[in-house]
């Protein structure tokens, strides 16, 4: 008999993945293709989609083999009609004989980061959420409301202040230095006039701002004062979202790629929740596709133990 | 000999207003059109527009009998090529035998606010910005970054700080009341969730959310909290860019519907700059295309006392 199989398949705006593990933690298989919003979104682009990365991790394996699937996109907060809609679609579209379940990306992001059934994720790429999870659900949110609204501590938010930064300072009224000058080069090097950066910058979606992100860690890094100014604000709103949700006792994963990777807003917001919430084991998710996967496995991984062994497992890669 | 004639022009996002006026400070005609962005804009829709208020501002009366016109625009905040242009453009257009002057919207708002040369004017409408004003050139500049980047204290930005109050409260982080309740009544008064109002609101274009800053001042003038804390911190944006660019002896303009209306804001901003800057003269801008008139007539009224006791005659309208 063939160890079970499972696959986890993260659908994000920017790309589907796909990643089909066994039940001692081997992955067996990785596959990657384009965005896909299923549950508010274009629901036929993002169908294609994700049975494209599904077949890309099976590689020649028959979709009846695998015992397993869980998928993890924005939008599925909770289990509405066109949720169902979705999970069916996606059973027939991958032709599996098991259920695929369809949870939050919030989920399977605080999968990747703990066994456990309740605690609260923190989120920060593009954008920025903070979700209590109880049950492997989400409870409360605070954020994520997107760019017009929110999103405070995201991507898009580090980019936006490092150009306000850049404005203010052009028309005398903030301070300069490593980032206003950086930011200033790679939007209008030749137009030094806030007007000619706003109209820069409008000319592009908002979401367009987080490609800034990188350069404020960077110049944080290197002691840039404004930059370290808003790290130390993206943190403040960072916190204060998941102040709103978080149960002390319960572990916190902070996940996203400003959170996962070595950031300074990530080390700083570490060492935040260790003060604050000592109680809490802090943790980072790793790939969101290995939580959702990790999710799966649980259908036929059921004794507590063996799945907090398989999450380790999964962990380690 | 016919009194000599002058025109002002106030060419804006909303609507073009042209009001002919005599030197003693009769009013003689006003006229309205479209949208009007000849610097940046499209000018040809631009310049079609002004021509329009401008005949009906004229009435019958020959566009050659004018002796003065002055138009106030967006984005006209120094003398360039472009400038130069849009000025011959509208030359041709109008039919005058006199040169059309092209300044800066923030200097008609100061215009029509004072008949001083230098000075500080501070604007709150869908937009908000702080100029400071010298030799009736716009000098020094904080804010008017737009939507995107900043606005801070504008109709715009009031609104938004409303539906994130809403947003908040929804979602169980923040308090309700009046304000809030009135946001999710005029967005989705059917779902009430924060993903929902948030959907609806990125539906339109991000300026509309001025809309609701009607809703944020009457709460306030009602003694919603939430408003009442909006209000505060809009104001306290307002004072801070006039902080970076005033000179505590000169006039203060308020402009800007926000800032002329019986606003608390205005209420509110007018109290503090009284208490912070008590040697400044402060007063509110009437109408814009009534302070271009005075700029235009300028060109006839030489003596000092005459320009200032024209200026008392147009404000008393």
């Amino acid at each position: 008999m063939h160890a079970r199989l499972a696959v986890g398949l993260d659908a994000g705006g920017t790309s589907s993945r796909a990643v089909l593990i066994d039940e001692s933690g081997a992955v067996l298989g990785t596959g990657a293709s384009g965005p896909a919003n299923p549950v508010g979104g274009d629901r036929e682009i993002a169908l294609s989609n994700m049975a494209l990365a599904f077949q890309r991790a099976l590689g020649g394996i028959d979709p009846s083999e695998v015992g397993s699937v869980c998928v993890g996109t924005a939008g599925a907060l909770s289990l509405t009609e066109e949720v169902r809609e979705v999970s069916a679609d996606l059973k027939r579209r991958f032709g599996t004989d098991c259920d695929v379940e369809v949870v939050s990306d919030a989920v399977i992001a605080f999968a990747a980061g703990s066994s456990a059934a309740d605690g609260t994720v923190v989120v920060s790429g593009t954008g920025a959420v903070a979700f209590a999870i109880r049950d492997r659900t989400p409870a409360l949110r605070s954020d994520g409301y997107g760019w017009l609204f929110g999103d405070a501590g995201s991507g898009f938010w580090l980019g936006r202040e490092a150009v306000r930064a850049a404005l203010r300072h052009i028309d005398g009224n903030g301070p300069g230095g490593r980032l206003v000058e950086a930011i200033i080069a790679a939007i209008a090097p030749d137009k030094r006039r806030s007007g000619a950066l706003v109209a820069k910058c409008m000319a592009d979606p908002p979401v367009r701002l987080a490609r800034f992100a990188a350069l404020v860690c960077e110049a944080a890094d290197g002691g840039d004062p404004v930059a370290e100014s808003i790290v130390a604000r993206a943190v403040g709103h960072l916190a204060e979202s998941v102040s709103y949700v978080v149960d002390r006792d319960l572990p916190i994963v902070m996940a996203g790629s400003l959170l996962t990777r070595p950031t300074p807003i990530a080390a700083l917001l570490q060492e935040r929740f260790r003060l604050v919430y000592p109680k809490a084991g802090i943790s980072k998710a790793t790939d969101p596709a290995i939580g959702a996967a990790w999710m799966a496995a649980r259908v036929f991984v059921t004794d507590p133990a063996d799945r907090a062994r398989l999450h380790r497992q999964l962990a380690w890669r």
